[in-house]
């Protein structure tokens, strides 16, 4: 079976980031035919001893096998080895799917020299049907020999399903002057609408920090990041977002950080969240079959998770998402999602903006609306909706796509 | 400007059913010009002297200005007429909304020699643009001169916005040994996902109820009803539900009934309850752009309330949605949209039927399933999606359509 070639997003970048080496991390990818040929759909990450590694899992309740595994393995914060494999979920597939994962961590484990326990498994693509993991547990000691620090991208694609461009962000912080990199790599496309956390993302970096601090970190930040962002509304069963920290940083001099509130860790938890934003963005700007990224902020909230819910609610919204497809101005939309969200709102005191237009004010439409200059800006390939909903002060950003005939092409025909 | 002809629904009736007169209400429409020319766009009711009311209208916190007027009427409980406009909902209007919903009771108030607390409306269509009452207040006078008893198909018709067909009903039955009719009728088609009230609908009886157990026998059937119905998830901001009693069976001997709990009203809370279903499933069948007819029937929940949620979870997931639509049997995408409910569900004892065909059974896939066979199930017009979560004993039913092409259309260009 081929895989269908998607057409690749507006907003594909021209260049791929340059994603420097982070020590402690190698890389290698190959074909297993899990589901399609000729692409790769496996991909193996081997970490240095003593790398710490925390995680937030889908709460899904119908989580995957990979999701239960992972679970189990945050609680002794330990890692050795990822193996994420592309075309089948191997979510809603019963014993054998528990079976599938333990096969597969057994051989990573055998190729690399640790425990099962510290090998972490994601797995994405079709649901409910069962992943044959003795198709690609033998290809993982030939992984094993040939990873290399410099294969992000290769490790990036090997866990594509519908996106169209690889989902990379490097940054780099301090920590006790010693300076560290954080690299991550994530897919979407589809059945995007994380809630506690979100689809396949791993992040890296050579800082020593212990397991709770990083996991403290890093459930902070989801909150920001990926929760705020939204493709379909539809929650994944498999959404896995993990930290692994090789500490290699401390061979340089960093001493080892194990409280999440010291303050050595101020400039590196910035520049993760400012990694993991980075890597929400790109995964909102390939939401399957979009035309427009689209961006709700919400201000004049009684709290940043009523903002946050107001401006899902637009995000998650049909008919506001089919009228930004129709380049339409639509406010009456962005009235009915403020409305239905379940939040406080004024709706006499209610503001909106498309760009930097107002189009009602005070609960009415604005005086200064001119219809001709909001449809012109309807037209540009990315849309910020602000609106104030007047009864305090918090605010909370949220990222999305429009609705398109694409998005209903592409999953009217995904599984057969 | 006129109105676009959309493609009607594969179930629009072949024959609408005949509706009897209800002693005490009379109806009559004109062409107002609201918003498109050349169609029936203001309708009103006249009722008896001691029409008794009772309501359910939308919790949305950017509701309509007639939601409001008529949260106010329904304090008294007793109705003379009843107005309601298509083409603009008059919503997100601020102080001219509430000036035009006044200016159109006082008219018809005057017309009909009632109060204008006594008189109800609603307006749908367009959110966010001025209702100008002038436009059509003096045309209430000729209305009410003119109102028939026979006239429910034109009051439908007055009232559709993208509607394909119009959604009458009828019952009966009785109170006292005197038979007593229930009519209603309502507007779909798109901002449907009911929550505590929902769309337009209207619905008259002759019997002598007094408001207090009307508003009790609504409000529960409510539920079942157009709260287990969606289309796209989006809560409208104009959602009125209003239940008018004439009391006209009154004079053929009925007692009047002002305890919700009194047995007397046992088949009259059945026929009611049948009536609103037979609305909310014609509601849904003429969802926007819609190829199928869709029904969820979760069961194994732990509660009512829990089954429902997962079942909207179902019913208004664009991805399951889309797959209906391309008529793939994707019970992966059940097993996401049961997950993400938020609800318990045991993913282990989870099993799923597409119409009589079991796909699913204990967490993965069933041994019987033949994918030939469901799938040409799935190219019927009528789909039935069940599943056991596997917790429990409740169960809900949830009716909507599938998430097409023609949505994505009808909404990219509505308001423009």
């Amino acid at each position: 079976m081929a895989k269908a070639e998607a057409k690749p997003s507006p907003f594909a970048p021209a260049r791929l980031p340059d994603m420097p080496a982070v020590p402690g991390v190698r890389f290698a990818a190959c074909q297993a035919g899990i589901r399609y040929a000729g692409r790769t759909d496996l991909m193996m990450a081997v970490l240095d001893q003593g790398t710490a590694v925390a995680g937030v899992l889908t709460r899904s309740k119908t989580c995957s096998a990979p999701v239960l595994w992972c679970r189990e393995g945050l609680q002794r914060g330990r890692a050795r080895a990822l193996v994420v494999n592309s075309g089948n979920a191997n979510a809603f597939t019963g014993k054998k799917g528990k079976q599938a994962t333990r096969i597969t961590a057994e051989a990573a484990a055998k190729a690399v020299g640790c425990s099962a326990g510290e090998v972490f498994i994601a797995s994405t693509g079709v649901i409910g049907e069962a992943l044959d993991a003795a198709k690609f547990a033998h290809l993982l000691d030939g992984l094993a020999a040939s990873v290399k620090p410099d294969a992000f991208e290769i490790a990036t694609r090997a866990i594509m399903t519908t996106d169209t461009y690889p989902k990379l962000a490097t940054r780099k912080a301090e920590i006790d002057g010693v300076p560290v990199a954080i690299n991550g790599f994530c897919k979407g496309a589809g059945m995007i609408a994380p809630d506690m956390a979100t689809m396949l993302c791993f992040i890296f970096t050579d800082a020593a920090i212990e397991p709770t601090a990083m996991q403290s970190l890093l459930s902070k930040h989801v909150q920001t990041t990926f929760n705020c962002m939204t493709i379909d509304g539809d929650t994944s069963t498999s959404d896995t977002c993990l930290l692994f920290a090789t500490g290699a940083a401390a061979k340089r001099g960093q001493k080892p950080v194990a409280d999440p509130e010291d303050r050595r860790l101020e400039a590196f938890g910035d520049a993760l969240q400012d990694l993991m934003r980075d890597l929400a963005i790109q995964v909102a700007k390939d939401g399957e079959g979009l035309s427009k990224f689209v961006t709700f902020e919400i201000g004049g909230a009684e709290s940043w998770e009523a903002a946050r819910r107001i401006a899902l609610s637009c995000a998650n919204s049909p008919l506001l998402k089919s009228a930004i497809f129709g380049e339409d101005p639509n406010w009456g939309r962005v009235v009915m999602a403020i409305g239905k969200a379940g939040e406080a709102a004024d709706r006499d005191k209610l503001s909106i903006w498309f760009g930097p237009h107002i189009v009602a004010h005070n609960g009415e439409r604005a005086a200064e609306y001119v219809e001709q200059t909001v449809a012109a800006y309807m037209k540009g390939r990315e849309i910020i909706v602000r609106a104030d909903v007047g009864v305090g002060s918090a605010s909370a950003t949220v990222w999305t796509c429009d609705l398109t005939h694409d998005y209903i092409s592409i999953n009217a025909d995904y599984r057969s």
